[in-house]
This record gives structure tokens, C-alpha cells and sequence, in this order.
């Protein structure tokens, strides 16, 4: 790299817009930003590691950037809130160019620029061998919106956004060395956080408990039922699946389970009581976003996926645990 | 590793106090605080990287939990502000052992413990090869008390605490494979910050720029001074050296150098008005802080180093700049 640490931060400093909430961003030892009274201010931090979460030779670095802020923008609409600025961690491995880290720095920004967000601090280093991504993002929510995960009731309905399983099904396929359509690279390396539905879901008291689909539909809700002390019922006939997962599903039955315990949705899944339903469907309408209703909250602490004909299923994949997969984000179809 | 990544995470959840200002802690998306109305809420990040920051043949893991800690809480003081809570991002490479994991995590906690500060967040997964540590702290700072770097003023004198080069030479030493002073090793291994020291002389608003010290005296003087757009005059006979510095400079007085550039000192710089002498010595006494004024803030932006006879000394050492230093945190001597 020809650019230095301090260029570098000189560069995305004057990159780095402004909100009348900054008081202080990049450029002090710390950032300053006003909470507005009555506002409780939300924190989420993740890691992106190089072949771990991410592999250089299949994503681009423009991508990667973008994805890097959905992904936490994800974990602030999933409490109902509005995302408001990011903190940047960012390890260089050696070779790393100045042209890759402007790629990257010009999906993280216009990424930052769709969202309304604001880059409000970071550091920088030389990594030993791979990537290293740190994000924080810092968001605000009304006292008493936030949406968490502990307060689902029997008898709700289980809501779901967008559709399950593209993300796995692409990196099944690029597990296999297959090609991938526009769609599914869209779904896999490039996600949109559900941020206008998180907040409207939170700001009308229409979600009971809510978190991000980012480790799969079983794994999540599973950390959603044992946080509410619940259990859940989920009619598999109703899982919202892509056509194009569709199709494939058609050739190999067994890719369900990617729908099913498959990571890296980043759609929304709720709770909500039963005669908000129609609320609900006019809300997906009014904001163009896809909502389907997939089961309900049960008082017995289990979680029974239903087939077709009332049948249950037992899905053959585990879901997701960082620590016992190495180098594997998913597991291969 | 024997342990899983969720029980992890309920392990350290079950371990992390709550004060009154943290309404979610860990085990949702988002941690939720309260900012008391009046006060901004400061945040820094910063990412320690295995054979970049620290090597784990030289030091132990509860050091380094500890450590990880102090740096950060060493950019909160450098506001003048106090600490509140921190966010913990953990890549852990294969091999790492459940012992390991609790070693690092029990120094971990007895810095939070001794700054009486929360873990309110995080994320755990595996690394390819090197451990990652991405930490996130926030604090709060009634507003007009933050001291940031570019508010220096002519005639100011400048002022530093403890004593430096100390963790510099004990670099210098490992790298040159000699060993080392209980001392060396605990100002290397297990700084604290001087996060009282922040804390008073911003809400006695003492100080007119301050910063902390981890790139070294040199480099960080610098920055203040390009954000204040003024220079300085620094005095080298009083630059404060521990004993066992001085007694290394005697016999190789170009050690001189890694107390004017050596990083990881995690002392406070900062400019004070003349007539505040008596106040910060009286302060200095009052909380057994050593303070040293070492030099005076001048119109012309250039920095001067000054030596015993008024001659101008030029270090040798340049600054440290991550990006140009691949797997060298300070240059040996």
C-alpha cells in the first residue's frame, strides 16, 4: 500500500458527513453525539473475518463493503430502532492495495449513504495475513420501543420478511464451484438490512419480540423461543422461498433444510399478537415489503416445524455455532 | 475448544454486571443505555491483533485481557471523561483451548471490575489463524467538557504524565530476546490508564487539549498540534524518566529516542494556561499522580525538541504509522 494510516483517516475523515448528533467524529481520540431525551441510545458490534465470513476470491471488495453495513444495521432495525452512525475497525494483510481499500471504502460509504448513516470513528492497522473487518454501529430508539427478544406470547403469530434460504443456496453453490445467478449473488454478497419494516414494526407496537435472521431460521428462533420462555409451531407449507430456491427445490427436496437452518437471511422475524394481522398486511403494503405469517408461539418450550400434511419435520442440518464449524460459514448443501 | 459459542456467550452474560444506566445487556441485538440529559456519550474502537499488537509467546492471556481494556479506557480519559461500558469482539484461532479463552476473559473482567465498567456486548467466532481482538468502549461526558485535541493555545505549557519509554524499551528488549524487570513487564504488559487523572482535570477543566499517548510522545504531540494548528518546544532534560529508563540511557544514551517516540506509553498529553500551574500540581498531589510540564505551546507549527544546552535535538526514530511497519509495533533500538 502506498497510503498511510494517517492519510488514510485524513481521507475518509473528509469522506465521513456529518449529523446535527455528532458533536465530535473521526479525527479525536473519541466520538461525542447527543441522545435526544426520552431516547435510549443502541450499541451492536460484529466481526467480518477473511475466510471465515468472507472469501476475496468471491466476493468484491465494493460488496463487502456494502455488506459489512447491513449486517449491523440488521441488529438495530431487529430491536425496532433507527441506525445512526458506525465505527470502523479495519486489519490490512500485506498486498492489500490502495485500490482494494478504496473499493471497499466505496461500498461501505455508499452503503453508509443509503442508510442515512453516519462514519463516526475506527482504527486502523496492518493485519498479519487476512482481512479483518470490525464494525460498530450505534442507533436510537424512544424509551419502551425496543423491540427484544425475550417478550413473545403464547398464541402469537411468527412473522417472517423477505424469503429464507437464497443466501445458503448461493454459498452452497459457490461451495461447489457452481456458477451464480444475479439474484442469488444480490442475496449473498450484497443484503439489504430491513430497516424501514424494523422501525415501523417498533414505532407501532406491532412486533412482541423480534430479532435478525443472521445464523438461520431454526437457530434464531430457537434464541427467541428460550429468551421468552416459549415454544413454536411452524407450518414449513408457509416458509417464503424465492423462485428461484423454488426451482431448485424441485431438483434436490433436501435443499430445504437451507431454508430452514441456512444463515445470512438478515430478514426480520417477529412475533405479534393475532389481531394485529391486519395491521400487519396493510403495513407490508403500504412499504412494498414481503411479510409471511409461518406459525405461532406455543407454551410447550419446543420447536416442531410442520409438514404439508401436519407431518413433523426434523431438519438434518444443526444450526449455525461459530465455534464448532472452522473456516465453514455454512454448511454445504 | 471444548465450549460452544452460545454457551459461551451465557457464560461471560452471566458474568457481566449491570448498572443502573444499562437497561439491555448482553443476549439481544443490541445493547440499550440511558444517557443522563446534559451528557454526550463518547465512543472509541479499537483492534488488537495477535503477531501485530501482541505476540502470545511474550505475553500471558490475562494480561492481555487486562491490557485490552486499559487502551481503550486510556481514550476515554484522554476527553476528560468517564467510562461506562464495553463491547467485545473475539476471533479465535484454532487450537485456542476453553483454558485459554478463560485466562484472557478473567483478566478481562478484572480491569472492567477495577474501572467499574460493564460488558454490555460483543461477538465470538472462530479466526483463521491469529486472535482478534476488537474492543468498543463508550463513556459519558457532561456536554462542554470534552477535551479534544485541536483547542491547544499559544503559551500553553504542556504537561505528561508518569513516565515514558518504559514499554518502548521493554520492547526493545523482547525483540532482542533479553529479559525483562518485573517493572518493564508491568508497564508493557498491564498499563492502567489514568483514567482518574482524564476525569478530573476535565471536570476542572484544567486541561485545553489533551490526547493519550500510544503512538508515542512525537508522533501523538503532533496530531494535537496540527488539529490546534500551532507548535510546541519541548524541553528533553525534562521529559519524565523512570529510574530504570534512566539507568538504561547511561549506558546507551540513544535510547533517548524511544521516550520521545516509543508508543504504548498510554499516559496523558495535555495543554494547560500558565496560570493553572498550581492548581494541576495540586491536583497532581492530591490524586498521587506524577505530572511533568516538558514543554511550552508555540505560534510557529513546527515541533522542537530542546536539549540540556538549548541545542536542538532531532530523534531519529520516526513516528509509528500502522501502515508502514508490517508486524512491528514500535522499531527496536
Amino acid at each position: 500500500m502506498g497510503i498511510g494510516e494517517f492519510e488514510f483517516i485524513e481521507k475518509i475523515r473528509q469522506r465521513a458527513a456529518r449529523g446535527p448528533l455528532i458533536k465530535l467524529g473521526i479525527g479525536d481520540d473519541c466520538s461525542a453525539i447527543t441522545v435526544p431525551a426520552g431516547q435510549h441510545l443502541l450499541t451492536s458490534t460484529d466481526l467480518l473475518l477473511e475466510n471465515i465470513h468472507f472469501r476475496l476470491d468471491w466476493t468484491d471488495l465494493a460488496s463487502l463493503g456494502q455488506k459489512s453495513v447491513a449486517v449491523n444495521v440488521s441488529d438495530i432495525a431487529a430491536m425496532g430502532a433507527r441506525p445512526l452512525c458506525v465505527y470502523l475497525g479495519l486489519g490490512l494483510p500485506p498486498g492489500f492495495t490502495d485500490e482494494q481499500l478504496d473499493q471497499f471504502m466505496d461500498g461501505f460509504f455508499a452503503a453508509l449513504e443509503q442508510e442515512q448513516l453516519f462514519l463516526t470513528g475506527g482504527d486502523t492497522c496492518r493485519a498479519q495475513e487476512s482481512l479483518t473487518i470490525a464494525i460498530t454501529i450505534q442507533g436510537l430508539c424512544p424509551e419502551g420501543q425496543q423491540v427484544t427478544r425475550s417478550t413473545a406470547e403464547v398464541h402469537d403469530d411468527l412473522w417472517v420478511s423477505g424469503t429464507l434460504g437464497d443466501s445458503a443456496l448461493a454459498l452452497a453453490r459457490l461451495q461447489a464451484g457452481k456458477p451464480l445467478s444475479e439474484f442469488l449473488a444480490a442475496r449473498h454478497f450484497r443484503p439489504r438490512a430491513r430497516a424501514e419494516l424494523g422501525w415501523q414494526l417498533g414505532s407501532h407496537k406491532l412486533a412482541t419480540a423480534m430479532l435478525d435472521l443472521s445464523d438461520g431460521l431454526a437457530g434464531d428462533l430457537t434464541h427467541l423461543l428460550t429468551a421468552s420462555a416459549v415454544g413454536a409451531c411452524i407450518d414449513l407449507d408457509q416458509l417464503p422461498l424465492s423462485e428461484e430456491f423454488q426451482k431448485a427445490l424441485i431438483v434436490d427436496p433436501r435443499l430445504l433444510d437451507l431454508a430452514i437452518c441456512g444463515g445470512e437471511n438478515y430478514e426480520l422475524l417477529f412475533s405479534a399478537h393475532k389481531h394485529n394481522r391486519t395491521r400487519i398486511e396493510d403495513l407490508a403494503q403500504e412499504f412494498g415489503i414481503p411479510l409471511r405469517r409461518i406459525g405461532t408461539v406455543i407454551a410447550d418450550e419446543e420447536l416442531v416445524f410442520m409438514g404439508a400434511e401436519g407431518q413433523p419435520y426434523q431438519p438434518q442440518l444443526r444450526s449455525f455455532d461459530h465455534f464448532a464449524t472452522p473456516g465453514k460459514p455454512l454448511p454445504s448443501s
